[in-house]
């Protein structure tokens, strides 16, 4: 089996530019369904319906401060010189509701974020009133010392202020992040329902393949393309299915496929390529539609895709990777991370971009689109890119030591040394730079 | 209790810097031990051990292309014009090992990715033959017709060109990417030892509070900071524990405490500010130490820190938030977020930080480091702040709108519109902008 691409002496005709194929690749995939799942095990996972408060947030008007409640017009001309005394009628804690109303030249002590007791219309704070003389004096409690005017309303947060009972607060479609869990939290609800995360099938085809763990043999070599691929299916919320190694034979790949029909996508590398031992594509073929495109763009030229019949009329799509290690990933970064995030209800979504200034070339030889593997640093307040040494998309060490990919377009033979090229972030490793 | 920070008017006397309070939290926090895991879960985890290769990879010279392999000698005169007939002795495929050997004038058909034959030094393309009118014509496939001269070593990949037998290819404390776990594959590995996630416990306290799914009852809140807390431990490598809420009572207190002793790292919120209710302190002061900070930040100036006695001569650090929601999320964004990754072996990483032109002022009354909420866009190549209206910290609807943290420092009364401000990326969204 051909595992690899075609090199640069193969002269493809008619190569598709990555958003064509990206464009007709994402036209086979549709938002999936939706499911209740614990509110926690949200996180992530588009919203499924819209959430609506059914009580004000917070419920009642309530206390920004510890001190007391009183009203404004009994302390109208208080100061710190001449305090006005309000008999103490009561108290009130957080999670209580108050016994006790205020009246004209009195108050009732109150916590922060209890709520405010009828009659009331300010709060004076503990640090505005003699307090802690009076304890220090131990003198009578039932009597506090106002030193300040307070305007009505002061230090009173009022009911519904976050949010108002009815209100749409979170829409269908929004991507729950911690915050988002919070607010769905504070409204009540310990469960949610939300776009399902897609069942990604993850094969790998060739007889010199090992698995992981596998006793070494000569000749043969580790699959780590279902791996690199798993994790990055994992890493944008998909649940991957390994399926393994399908050998090169009729029955392998048979199997193996009856597998993938249960899943929402199945993603497949090597395989895909023009070489003699090909038989990946027939059996493909015997199982629905498949094409092979030339991308252009290196690496990863060589991309198949293709749609499985599951046989109870479902469809399955199937993202045909490139078998070189880089090209696996990179085709992955372009094509099944889109691809995934359509089925989760993201749509629309791209990689971080941040423009880099090169510390050395990108050459383009053949007019596609070259995404370098880069170390991206900041250098006096400039992203700067370094490439990763040999950009053979047989030399995965060369993605480990990545953060991103520089882009030398598909029309410009070579971004020099101190052009500016935009990067797209694999990962923004919250490191120091 | 108070489940609130205190106002403006409290002035504190001697106030710790983020960086400071930062400081003396992680001095109590240690990479935790390691443990050994199936691949794909290491995801996201430091490596505990040095991975080091048993073998090249590739394991052998092989071809780079589909083609035939020959002796550089035996073509060294060929063209388009004149092409050089050799004599096809065998063929090998990618995991087969060659059981025939090139000799001068002969030729082994050979896929990508298969071994070089003994004998051979250079690889000829299909392209570069006449492979295809030979078939095409029905002629005899024993001979080839090599169109170019290939000098030696032609698309031939040596043995370790990615990896050389023995090389440290990751080393210990490397986060694992879906690249290095594509690496760790290719080495052979099917388990790998990490750095093990910290088991962090969750408390709530307060008798105001509801468990979200309990039904409403007036005066009550839903308890929201368990819920934004944990998931933020999960985004960043955690695993909670949920210990819902401890009630203003100290049986209570004293039995989530002891399933807290349990966990890695215990972060509570609300009870550490200097209300009355605040037995919560009295409590942890029995089992352990514990400190109230006021950090020069806002939100989220009153802050707690101590350390729990599991009794068995381990420590449990304890990271007391404060109660108000975003107060809570940005105080855990700060010292939370940075005791998780220590833990997990990842020293010194930082949020993504960009320079972003306000949409609209920040102020900054009080001689704090205000992390004012803001939505982050992109506007012919510059970034824009505009916040998310009403920062008051009860607002947590304020932070689910919100991207980023603009910050405006302690020394600095305002940052006016147009001015440049440091950002800190509460999330990435690889959203359109």
């Amino acid at each position: 089996m051909n595992r690899h691409e075609h090199g640069h002496r193969h002269h493809d005709e008619a190569m598709l530019s990555v958003e064509d194929a990206l464009e007709r690749i994402l036209d086979h995939f549709h938002v999936l369904d939706s499911k209740e799942v614990p509110l926690l095990e949200a996180l992530g996972q588009a919203l499924a319906e819209d959430a609506v408060s059914l009580h004000d947030i917070p419920p009642l008007d309530n206390s920004a401060m510890d001190g007391y409640a009183v009203q404004a017009s009994s302390i109208g001309n208080a100061s710190e010189d001449s305090p006005i005394t309000l008999r103490v009628v009561g108290s009130v804690a957080a999670g209580e509701l108050p016994d006790t109303a205020v009246e004209p030249g009195t108050a009732v002590r109150i916590m922060t974020g209890a709520p405010i007791p009828p009659g009331a219309d300010s709060v004076v704070p503990f640090e505005e009133t003699d307090e802690i003389e009076r304890r220090n004096a131990a003198l009578d409690m039932a009597e506090i010392g106002i030193k300040i005017a307070a305007p009505v309303g002061s230090d009173i947060r009022p009911a519904g202020q976050d949010v108002r009972k009815g209100t749409l607060v979170l829409t269908a479609g929004t991507v729950l992040r911690p915050s988002e869990i919070g607010v769905l939290a504070s409204l009540g609800f310990d469960s949610v329902k939300v776009v399902r995360r897609p069942v990604v099938a993850i094969l790998s085809t060739g007889d010199e393949l090992l698995d992981p763990g596998d006793t070494y043999s000569e000749g043969k070599i580790y699959d780590s393309n279902s791996y690199s691929v798993a994790a990055s299916v994992l890493r944008y919320g998909g649940a991957p299915k390994m399926l393994g190694i399908a050998r090169d034979n009729l029955d392998s790949m048979n199997a193996k496929l009856r597998e993938a029909m249960e899943a929402d996508m199945l993603i497949t590398s090597a395989g895909v390529s023009k070489g003699d031992y090909d038989m990946v594509k027939d059996v493909l073929a015997a199982h629905g539609r498949i094409a092979f495109w030339s991308v252009r763009m290196r690496p990863a030229k060589p991309l198949a895709f293709g749609v499985l019949d599951a046989g109870d009329g479902r469809k399955v799509p199937h993202l045909g990777l490139p078998g070189n290690p880089v090209s696996a990933m990179v085709a992955f970064e372009q094509f099944g991370r889109a691809a995934i995030h359509k089925m989760m209800g993201k749509d629309g979504f791209l990689k971080p971009r941040i423009q880099a200034v090169l510390d050395e070339p990108i050459y383009n030889t053949d007019g596609r689109r070259v995404y370098a593997r880069a170390v991206i640093t900041k250098q006096n307040g400039d992203y700067h890119a370094r490439l990763t040494g040999n950009q053979s998309s047989n030399l995965l060490t060369s993605m480990a030591g990545a953060n991103g990919l520089a882009v030398c377009p598909e029309d410009t033979p070579v971004k020099e040394t101190g052009e500016v090229v935009e990067v797209q972030m694999l990962d923004w490793p919250e490191d120091v730079f």
